[in-house]
């Protein structure tokens, strides 16, 4: 096991990258020419302008202003400067709160280090253990400071139970302010938006297959029935996944044809050529500039037919549609009820902002979601359980004594003291953090296969699942796999009930990995964070290759967005941890504390100089989050409960079952008290909201604002024009709609010649050419 | 353990007990004079009149039509007679889909045993076992026919595999069709039925405080504003209890009276004395008739006094009011939605029905209410788990060498070989029986104290917790404590990972065990139902001391109804006994084939002719009933899993695994797909029935017919004459109501002066004056 050396120079090294990679991030930012990597979100916002335009050559690219540099932790207040108000202003409610997720772990775990080092690491340090000496494993030095150190059967673990209902009410006092606080401002939020168009739109999904009418005519008449006062218009929902993929090509030729072009006009001598084969490495060698011209052109034409095509064939209109309503009370009603006999139809509900939508799940029949979410569980369930295999693996080979176990010819090398420390506070952490990177983007692909229709719910629910991931890999993982390793026999032959003993026992041991853990993924990860290498790199390729003008220069930023589904669970494994070895091993807490500070500023000035949300959920991931931390803390409290039944203190551990059961308890007040707020819009604010919109703009033309607000993406950019067209067409409609159905059932297929030439199909995706 | 003998003596004495019930009843039924104790559902239907009008003396009480002797169990083909449309007519819905259970339980079972006896009887009765020999515990014949013959380790497990497979995948289908069905009829009663106040109305709870305004008007100002459109009017709920109970008092006093009255009339010699002290032991002997009419006329100065007090005192009322609205889409939408922006308050729901209501429970406020259900989930578990003791510890006693443990001096008595076979075949199913009649009281009670407002969910909630608390100490606890008692050393000291091979190898030990209490329980029991002996006894009392006029013998009629707080747990636990019989013991099923066509006879019988259901909820309870079922198939098949663990047929237990996963997801289809249907009601159907109304009837009073439809029943039956005042007074208000409100927060108590004049108050309740 790691000594206190180990960890003083891995804190050393950590330190000094991070503190590197804060000089280097910044030099990098006061440069110009990396003004749009940092501070990208000015730009989109139009407050911030090129500095290349005024002063010499040389500063437009380097800055040489020398005073500048000495302040180079300048940035750090700069990002605390932003009062919250205009931070949500600025970025969005769902970064203000995101960043709140940073603060209640500083909340949190400030007055529990002060009270556990006040009270806790005394009594530990002063108890004289014979424990330690009795095991078989290695203790380190660290242990003397935690519950280890109090041997069997002491009276001093009274103060660890005191201590665990000390922590557990400052943790749901502390949650459920921030419950309430973030439950106010999102309603506050919602309240003082301006008008967005899913304040008035429903989703409707599944809608019933009909042989007499289009799935167009079937909304509007269904909705004109069940909802006469409030229906307004409605919007279908094209199958326009093939359309997307072409226009996809079609930007990819064109940057290629940008390419060659500046390529071109800097040596006009030679016209560029390129092979047509496999990446371009063998096939006809044809002039470059010409091929993509022509490749683009008969893409347009593909383009244009399919979109003809998607238009016209009824077939690609999918039993999905938006549905829009005169006010937001109606909208409220609509997407908070049943609206047919059988609960499988109709399926109505809020529709997710039109950027936040995920148009290719829209489709999806409910039945097919059971099996896929079935297929997603046992999928999940197999991923979770078979990944620990290499990573208990390599871990067991990245031990000093794994090592010369497997290489033995390394010993020499390995048991010099400098590498031995760094291989042991170091590797570990590594070996892991090289597993988790690969696993977000299959944890996304399983939420899409599982039927989610926006972004953000995709990202809620690849959240849950990575955080299930960490428990179990990570952090039972590490706790009884590597233990396991380490006691073998002892160890492998135990049954089932041994278990919460083992990880008891297990807990105060593994404290030096995840202090070593925490450093090398909170304290360098959250450094290497802000210097943004990737889009740093990647920028300046694209403005090298590609940019042709200002405008192009503005497509090349790539802010990225927060990552919900990545960040929230590795903030929730650092909850876990502090809350788990709070009472166990305190000396862990100050390395969370520092992880949620630095983090804190530097994701603060993240959101506010680069980050852009892909879109605004109005901090609907808060229920998620809460569980989590309560999940946390029960888990610590079983643990806890676990780790004292082997210390043979039989009269006090009792006293720990009663707070799981009132943890779990304060979990469902708050889930009754609050969630639904975060779920349901309440008609009293629908009807306010409304009230107040009338008398302000008694004359709005609300058909003409929600008319063109849900279309598919692929269709948007060249219809601007059209619109006035469609307002004034639409505006003959009438209320009564004259049905063309004849029978219900006797005439099963007129539909294809009524439904061709349906009068309510608005046209505004028709072919307009191309620029 | 029981032989095959004592199964079949077992099986005679109570084949006996039940042919001796039904000749019982079949012989007082067609008495005359118990008439109205076998026949007052037709009597409360004004179908069937007394009897006792014509005909000789003598035959108004007995019968002498001794051919009507001969036909004895006709009752039962005239019980199935009735069609099921007709039976939904009759006694409603509930009482209907309640008979399903018991049909299900047929069409469930009749295959599974068919296939049981056609395929695993064989297969286990050609094994030629060691096991049986080898274990220390005994067997007894039928063992030969259950799993326990196959040898450890054969291939013939796979045949059970497939029937585990083929039960559940037949178990499934059924219960989708059956809860589909169910919906269906649910929709189609709900449609069809007549104009009732609860579609039009909902219930709000948790009104929240205010300074200015009495609740009345806070309630028709909050939906005045955010359902304006559908509001009609609203009816506050007083705090009656203390009325209630003081007119409960009154009736008693009054039944006293008609007591003492009778006896004067029968012998005018002798005016009744009584005396005033506890239970008329001692203290002043007075003349009893002007005791109770001084009484009586006192208490209804006190019952005026508190009428008026409740009325006109603005505490009495609770923060809960019945909103009614114009429609039933109306109604729907605030049903389903959101009201405010606190969740914690203005919660609304569907009323349940008037006569469904539970008052008591109106005025309970959110966070009591998670305190309450905390307390009551704490008070089961110690409940459940306590209970457990003196079961186990009776049913140790209650076996032939318990009893020669503890009186040794009954040894030759019990050696005896009939005493010795009833003992084992009847006491441990008695014991269990007994314990289980204090039960369901003391589960409604936890039930009311957790706070649901309605009769049925009140009997929805204590079903689930009998049922629990069945699975644990009835099945379970046999299985368990009955084998620990008699394994002792070798099982007490085994680690917890053993229990699910004790209890796999507990379970066909136990088959004898269940038989016999199905046969007790289930056959005898159900053939006592139908006697009716505690009504019967206390009709006759009544009748004789205390019924003056035909509408007192009206009320001596005690129908009762269902109990579906007792009665379907009591199915689901044979539910549970065939499902984990039916692979491991078939020999089980035959029994509780019978069980459940004997009970769906005498069920349907009673239904008929007998229960009178207090309120109708439309099948509310389906969703519970098929997820009990589904319960029992997951437990069948993890036990199924235990078991075949200890038998050493490794290669074949993990198909197994799948089974229970299937399940579940099962489940999860069935709860999106049909159990919507129980829980909202869609607006599509709201909106069809709300236009047929209209069409049909376009001058309806709606108002009128709401006004009063949710008052407290204490202050029902005198307020008829009034209805016509009161709508006259309600014409006049218009839809513009006047706040008193001057400011919000500013003037806290000014509405002790305005609330009290209040003019929204409706009057109904005031004191009429008695008869």
């Amino acid at each position: 096991m790691a000594t206190l050396q180990d960890i003083a120079l891995a804190a050393a090294i950590n330190i000094l990258s991070a503190c590197i990679f804060f000089l280097v991030f910044a030099i990098l930012r006061i440069q110009p020419f990396n003004d749009r990597v940092y501070f990208p979100k000015w730009y989109l916002k139009g407050l911030r302008s090129s500095p290349t335009r005024s002063g010499a050559f040389v500063q437009r690219f380097v800055n040489l202003d020398f005073r500048s540099y000495l302040r180079f932790l300048n940035w750090m207040p700069d990002a605390l400067k932003m009062p919250e108000p205009e931070l949500i202003e600025h970025a969005g409610l769902d970064s203000a709160v995101y960043l709140r997720i940073y603060l209640i772990g500083l909340k949190l775990f400030v007055p529990i280090a002060f009270l556990a080092w006040a009270i806790l690491v005394p009594v530990n340090w002063t108890s004289a253990s014979n424990t330690l000496a009795q095991s078989k494993a290695t203790y380190s030095d660290i242990d003397k400071l935690s519950i280890s150190n109090t041997p069997l059967g002491s009276e001093r673990f009274w103060s660890h139970i005191v201590m665990a209902y000390a922590f557990t009410f400052w943790t749901c006092y502390l949650l459920q302010k921030e419950y309430e606080t973030i439950a106010t401002m999102r309603l506050q939020f919602l309240a003082s938006e301006k008008r967005r168009p899913d304040q008035f739109t429903v989703l409707v999904r599944n809608v019933p297959p009909d042989a007499d009418e289009s799935v167009s005519e079937l909304v509007e008449h269904f909705f004109l029935v069940n909802h006469s006062d409030n229906y307004l218009t409605h919007q279908v929902v094209y199958d326009a996944n093939k359309l997307a993929k072409l226009v996809k090509k079609k930007e990819k030729m064109q940057n290629w044809l940008d390419y060659y072009q500046i390529k071109y006009s800097r040596n006009e001598s030679s016209r560029p050529f390129k092979k047509t084969g496999f990446l371009g490495l063998w096939g006809n060698r044809v002039d470059a500039i010409d091929f993509y011209t022509s490749e683009i052109e008969k893409l347009c034409k593909e383009i244009s037919v399919e979109r003809e095509r998607v238009t016209n064939d009824p077939k690609s209109i999918m039993p999905a549609a938006f549905v829009s309503f005169k006010t937001r009370w109606g909208a409220a009603v609509c997407a908070q009820t049943q609206q047919s006999r059988n609960p499988t139809l109709w399926l109505t509900e809020w529709a997710p902002e039109p950027r936040d939508v995920y148009w290719h799940n829209l489709a999806i029949p409910f039945v097919s979601l059971t099996v896929r979410r079935l297929i997603i569980a046992v999928a999940f369930f197999f991923l979770t359980f078979f990944y620990m295999i290499p990573i208990a693996f390599v871990q067991s080979l990245a031990s000093i004594e794994g090592i010369e176990k497997v290489v033995p010819f390394l010993r020499p090398i390995i048991e010099k003291k400098f590498i031995k420390s760094l291989i042991q506070g170091f590797l570990p952490g590594i070996v892991l953090k090289i597993f988790l990177i690969v696993l977000p983007a299959i944890l996304m692909l399983m939420s899409k296969f599982e039927g989610f229709i926006s972004i953000s719910s995709l990202e809620r629910r690849s959240a849950s699942r990575y955080y299930l991931f960490n428990f179990v890999n990570v952090f039972l993982g590490s706790i009884i796999a590597g233990s396991a390793l380490e006691q073998l026999n002892t160890f492998m032959k135990q049954s089932p009930n041994q278990i919460p003993r083992t990880i008891g026992v297990a807990i105060p041991m593994k404290a030096t990995f995840f202090i070593s853990y925490i450093m090398v993924d909170g304290w360098a990860g959250i450094a290497a964070e802000i210097l943004m290498l990737k889009p740093l790199i990647i920028f300046h390729l694209k403005n090298f290759f590609l940019v042709k003008t200002e405008k192009d220069r503005e497509e090349a930023m790539d802010p990225g967005s927060i990552g919900f589904n990545t960040g929230e669970p590795r903030i929730q494994l650092y909850f876990l941890l502090g809350l788990v070895y709070a009472v166990v091993t305190p000396v862990l807490l100050p390395f969370i504390i520092v992880f949620f500070g630095l983090a804190y500023v530097v994701f603060r000035h993240q959101i506010i100089n680069v980050y852009n949300q892909e879109y605004e959920s109005a901090a609907a991931f808060w229920p998620d989050v809460h569980g989590r931390i309560i999940a946390a803390l029960i888990i610590s409290q079983l643990l806890l409960l676990g780790l004292l039944s082997t210390k043979e203190a039989a009269q006090s551990t009792p006293f720990l079952i009663a707070l799981p059961i009132l943890t779990i308890s304060f979990h469902y007040f708050c889930k009754g008290r609050f969630e639904p707020a975060f779920i349901r819009y309440p008609l009293q604010e629908a009807k306010m909201k409304d009230t107040l919109e009338r008398a302000r703009e008694p004359h709005l033309n609300l058909k003409g604002y929600l008319q063109t607000a849900y279309i598919h993406p692929v269709f948007k950019g060249d219809e601007d024009d059209e619109e006035e067209e469609i307002l004034g067409k639409w505006e003959h409609d009438g209320e009564l709609v004259p049905t063309k159905r004849q029978s219900r059932r006797n005439t099963p297929l007129p539909s294809k010649f009524s439904g061709s030439s349906s009068p309510s199909l608005p046209e505004v995706v028709e072919e307009r050419g191309q620029p």
